[in-house]
């Protein structure tokens, strides 16, 4: 990949073509045109044919990208051509359900240990796996070769508890609590903000978008 | 609003600004720099200038932006200054999660009907909403004066449950089905994938992206 910023938008898009592209070999399909492609993520194929040169990736005009070629560097791109062990903390609401979000597995995420610091969760069983508490959690995610925390704890106790899992030595955690997380420099932290989704949408029925250039992913 | 294009990072970032004036504001400031929303978002002051300035508002040179009325402007923007009637269809382990997600009812988005097609869950209580079937969805939907849809249905059955809502008249849908839907061109759809920041992580790790540039929202 050469030296160059790549912005968030470009790695969204990055998942998306490789949803794309699982789904075009699902359908048997050994090449795709930009444009397929473009029309299947509705972006333009100057838009794709962009990002993926980018990645040092090139079609052969008139056949296309070479379908399962192109899945499997998105992959490697994107980090998903192996498994991460996943730790979650926090088996409330969000978090028991995020235990079942198959869209995790499926990518090579697999959520091997789960944390709680209520005493009455502590030892209960989601999915196979049961509940730790949190006093182990150094040890147990070291033992474990965590590489990435899911928290999705309160918001009135996030802050202490992703300080206690940076302290642990995890430098990649997602964080579904909706409050802004401080973390090192050196510690990457995505929050899922669950309600800015209603809010595109609330925009776009009050600013009355046209569809097209709204689901264009720039 | 000028009409010129508005990307989506763009609605994003309003999103984040109108979360970073509401902590303001609680924390009694009465203006806010440029500089300062930027430090708080982690985006350089001329995007933050950038963007408020296409919405048409100026901050005053040495005293910045009015905390208050520049929030309640974002609200009115993304159409968060009013109450949306939300109606969320599929209760179980997502669905039944995001009834108890509060910051949709802090941002306008009341949920105030759940439905699910599984004889077991109908007439089941979430919250103190009563889970009705979708045989009614039509008039319910009428009665109660929805406006968006949430769709936290499997995979699987996602785009027949799509076009019955589309059907009933819904314009904004967001879908928690890890799966491409399609829908006419006068309906706007926002799909949430949850894997999809934990590859943003992945690829931060693997690419080992300095934080910085990585957490600028573009």
């Amino acid at each position: 990949m050469r030296d160059r910023r790549i912005s968030e938008s470009t790695i969204h898009r990055l998942s998306h073509y490789y949803r794309a592209l699982t789904a075009l070999e699902r359908e048997h399909f050994d090449t795709v045109s930009s444009r397929e492609l473009a029309n299947r993520e509705e972006l333009t194929p100057a838009q794709v044919r962009k990002d993926l040169s980018f990645f040092g990736s090139f079609g052969t005009r008139g056949l296309g990208y070479p379908v399962k070629e192109l899945k499997e560097k998105i992959a490697r791109i994107l980090g998903i051509d192996r498994v991460w062990n996943v730790a979650l903390i926090g088996v409330g609401n969000i978090g028991s359900a995020l235990v079942s979000y198959k869209e995790f597995a499926r990518q090579g995420f697999n959520i091997k240990l789960l944390f709680d610091s209520d005493q009455r969760k502590i030892g209960s069983n989601h999915k196979g796996i049961t509940v730790l508490g949190m006093d182990d959690l150094e040890r147990q995610l070291n033992e474990n070769k965590i590489e990435l925390v899911i928290l999705a704890v309160p918001a009135s106790s996030a802050q202490v508890i992703v300080d206690h899992v940076v302290n642990c030595g995890i430098k990649a955690i997602l964080n579904f609590a909706p409050i802004k997380l401080a973390v090192p420099d050196d510690v990457f932290l995505r929050t899922e903000n669950m309600a800015m989704e209603l809010e595109y949408l609330s925009f776009s029925l009050v600013n009355n978008l046209p569809r097209r250039s709204d689901r264009k992913k720039t």
